[in-house]
Formats: structure tokens, sequence, C-alpha cells
């Protein structure tokens, strides 16, 4: 079954990605914890991509984006507008290519995350923080500088680029019963819905989202995209609506959907953490928060999860 | 060369120990960090203990020592005084080779470390928190109930077991310039120092120690035995004094050895946790420490630096 050709991205898409990107990102590896398993009940697979360049996945994408940019798009560079890791990976994805990339922040931005973008050599652009401010400073660059915006997640090559990541975790576990990721504005989890269902159409693909940030939950129960309140959650990295494309794409592949507490995201990253000592963000245990909560069944099949990506303030943890 | 022959403990007990343990212990992977090699500037291997069965190194010594138990000694069980590392490390060997365990603990250890050493079915004794009432409780075990005294790193086949960790780093990079470990009662760097010399008689063995706690530090320099006064540093694994045996062996294997501060320990351990988004504890992070005080000088070679451990308490980190 090829169940992703009549969507807005195929397998044979992200397979071209896999290509283009290989030469400027980690093939993250896999961990495993006999511990783990007990706790949660499942035999869990961990793609780490807390480990990849920039401590996010998220340079999958940009890279992908950056590298399908043509001649006269790439001499005019690229510009987004973020504070997360998407602002870090655009950023070397564009010094990486010899691109100019200039990067919109709120002023009101952390230090460590202006350092970070500097020190890959963007263009730092700030402006006020809200959306509106945001969005109309990145249309400006455009304009005037003929930029191109690369959109963190509702952009074709993003998606594709993201989808690589699943990609690699079953060309490695290739007998997984599920793959479970969290739901930002949907590039990840999207990505990985395509690979999953066209490489294999047994694997269950489970989307997670904190309860505090649901609208991408709501939106596929409903079946049309809603624009929910503004999402307040400690996983920083999914405080996004989901996006059009990825709307259509999780609307036809996605089998189940849970969300999770801000309780059970802390309890989950703090275990994971302890037990298998790594330092994963809080965007990354809302899957693990998931098992905690005890959401999904299993067959007793390999359950692959994607640990997102590590970044986190260590002075300002939420462990008590 | 073989520098080892006249030494307490030989390759060949390394070498033993590996096939030994075999069944029992993971083979830690190797990691490396481009970023960090630039802060540092050193290209870095380094060992991940951390990841190692109940967070540390120590289980390569204790399973070590309790399989080469005679059939007597090990139908009357081990006993260990120990709140740290070893005492988790000791309970797991003895699980996995049907042997009882008893663990004499001071009775104000914390919670965690009591459950875990619980959880692996140890029998733990209870007693006053001063060096000299555990001493005197695990005698007196040794005594009534014909138990062993698994001494956590002044026992022969403890320092063999630990000397497995710089064997697997040596066998999976074989062309290091140097090799680092910290030092606390001195079993591993020990261990570390046979096998390097033994194999490979250029790498260079660079100890590191607290200088809060560095009475490995001045036995070393002074060549004798010395008794300090009791450690006081935040790397809890090593607030032990130097062992006999391995003060014979570092004697005449040891190239350097640097001393750091307590403020470059908690520095380097939040590198590592930031740049490289892996849990490593206070006592892991001292060579690590010693980079980033350039305590060494390197000709561009691989430098090996084992990581021991990451057993933290999350809710009490130094970071600020």
């Amino acid at each position: 079954m090829d169940t992703s050709s009549q969507l807005p991205v195929a397998l044979s898409d992200v397979y071209s990605a896999q290509v283009r990107i290989q030469p400027f990102i980690k093939k993250t590896p896999v961990l495993t914890s006999r511990r783990l398993d007990e706790i949660l009940g499942a035999r869990l697979i961990f793609k780490c991509e807390n480990f990849q360049s920039t401590g996010a996945f998220k340079v999958r994408g940009a890279h992908n984006a950056v590298l399908m940019l043509n001649g006269a798009q790439a001499s005019n560079g690229v510009v987004t507008h973020s504070s997360g890791n998407h602002a870090a990976a655009l950023s070397l994805a564009a010094l990486n290519c010899g691109l100019k990339a200039y990067i919109v922040m709120p002023s009101n931005a952390s230090k460590v995350k202006i350092e970070s973008v500097r020190r890959l050599g963007a263009e730092i652009i700030f402006c006020e923080s809200t959306i509106t401010a945001r969005e109309e400073m990145a249309s400006n660059i455009v304009k005037e500088r003929k930029a191109t915006l690369i959109h963190p997640y509702d952009n074709l090559a993003v998606i594709a680029g993201q989808g690589t990541a699943a990609l690699e975790l079953i060309e490695e576990e290739p007998d997984l019963e599920a793959v479970l990721a969290p739901v930002g504005g949907g590039g990840l989890m999207s990505g990985t819905a395509v690979v999953a269902k066209s490489v294999r159409p047994s694997i269950r693909v489970l989307a997670t989202e904190p309860a505090q940030a649901d609208d991408a939950y709501q939106s596929w129960r409903r079946g049309a995209l809603i624009s929910g309140a503004p999402p307040d959650t400690i996983a920083d990295g999914l405080r996004t609506t989901l996006g059009q494309n990825a709307f259509t794409i999780l609307s036809k592949l996605l089998d189940e959907f849970a969300t999770v507490s801000e309780a059970s995201i802390v309890e989950a990253m703090r275990l994971v953490w302890d037990v298998m000592k790594i330092v994963i963000e809080p965007s990354s245990a809302v899957p693990v928060a998931a098992l905690l909560e005890k959401k999904f069944q299993f067959d007793g099949g390999k359950v692959g999860v994607i640990l997102t990506g590590g970044n986190i303030d260590l002075a300002r943890l939420p462990f008590k």
C-alpha cells in the first residue's frame, strides 16, 4: 500500500531528503533500557534526536529545505522567525550551505538561545514578542532582501526532512509494532506518519500532545483545522499550532492520539534522565508521558519513540 | 614492554575479567562531540560508563570479584559497606550470580540509594554513619555469617574488573595519545593504568582528583601512602582515600596527575550535560574539569576520557 501517493509528501520525498541531508546531519543512535521497559510496560526503542546537531531533529528539515532552493533563491538567503530549535537548525543549515540566514527573534528571547544562533553565523533581527510583530518582520525581510521564508513546519521540504528520523529508526528496527512522537506544528509527526505507513502499513502511528496545548488533537478529532487558544505548556517546543499540510497528512494516516498532563511530562522527563542518563527537553518527554499514563495498548511488539531534542536551561529545571 | 608483570594486577587478569563478566555488563558506547573538542581544545573520546548497568562502572569490578569466589565462599554470600555506586554494583552482581549480599549502609543514607539497593534484592544492615561503625558492622557480618568482604577498591579482582572499561575503550580506539580518569580509592585509575601501559606503552596515563580530596595526588607526589583529612568534595564518588594496591600500581605507571577546583567540576558537568545531552555525576566531570583548566598538553592525538557514572539526585543539582 502506498498510502502517501495522494498526500502532499510521499515516501520518495523522504528518501530524497535522506540522501540530500546525509553529509550534514548525524545518524543518531537508538537506545533501549530494560528498566524503563519494566516501568512503562512496553518494549521501547528510543530514537535519540537529542544527540542530533544543535540538539534537536529540526536540522533535518532545515537542511532539506535549504538544499532544495535553486541558485537564485540561495543567493538571497533564508529567513525565519523562531526563538527555538528551528532558529538554530536553519542557522546551521545556512552556514553549512554557504547561505545568509536572517533569524527574527523576540527581544526578550533567552541569552542562551540568542548566543547559539549568533555562534552559527546568522544575522539576528530583534522585534517585539507578539506573533504579529514576528510575522511582519519576517515578511519585510522577504520583501526587502528577497530572502526565502523557511517555515518551521508547514513547509513540504521541512516535513520530508523531519521524516528521515523515522526512516532511520525503521531501517534499524524494521519490525516495530508502533511509533510515537509529539505534535507541535506537526512537521515531525506527519513526516513520521508518511514513512511508517508507506514502509510498513502495519505500524501504528501514535500522536501525543500536552493537554494544555491540544489544538492538533482537537483538529484531528473534529476533522477540521481549528486555531485554538495560544498553547501554554512546559513543552516549549510544542507551543505552536498545527500546520495545514500536517493536518492533511495526519487526518489520513494517524491511528491514535493521546494528550497528557503537565505533571506527567515532568515525571516522564525525570524518569528518562534518571534511568537512561540522557538529557531530553520537555517536548521529548510527551510521548513517554503518554506511556506513563497508559494511554496506548500494545501487543508485545517493539515500540519506537522519537526523542525530539535535548535543549533545556539547566538553571531552570522543574524537578523538586 | 610488559610493565605490569611486577605489579599486583597484570593485563592477563583484566583479559580474564573481561571474559568472566561479559554476560553481565554492558559494552558501553564511546561518544564524541566536535563542539566539546573546540571548547576544550582536544580530540576527545568519551567512554560512557554512565550508561553502564546501575549507572556506573562499579559493576565491572563487583562482578569480577563475585565470579572469582569459590563455591564455599559463594554459598555464604558477600558483604560491603557503602552508600554509593559500589553498594548497587555488588547487589546486582550477587543477584546475577545467585548469592546473598549484605550491604552495610549509614542510617542517614538517601532514600533513593536505599531503594536502589533494596530493589536489587540485597539485605541492608543500617548502622551509624561513622567509618568506624560501618567497618565494625561489616566485620561482624564477615564473622557471624562467614560472608566474604568485597572491598570497593582495594581488592585485586575489583581492580582487574574496573580495568575492562579502559580495555574496551582501547580496543575500540587503539591509537589514543592519552587516557584520563578520576581517582577516588584508585580502583578504576589503577586498572586503567595497567591496561593502557601494557597494551600500548605510549599512551600517557593521566589521573585527576578534586583539589579538596587530593590524598591520592599527595601520596603519588611524596611516594608514600598518606591518610589525608576526610575528603570533602561535590564529587561524592571520590570521597574515599587511595588504596594500597592502587598506590603501588599508580606509583609505577602514572604519567601525570592534576587536581581541580570544585567550581571547575560543576562547570565541566554542566558543559557535558549541555553539549553532549548526557547525565554524568560530579565524579565523572573531574577529568573534564582538568581539560577545562588546561592542566594537560596534547600533541593533537585522540584523548580518551572515562565518564565513570551518572547517578545524581536531580532534585539537588548544583546549577545556577
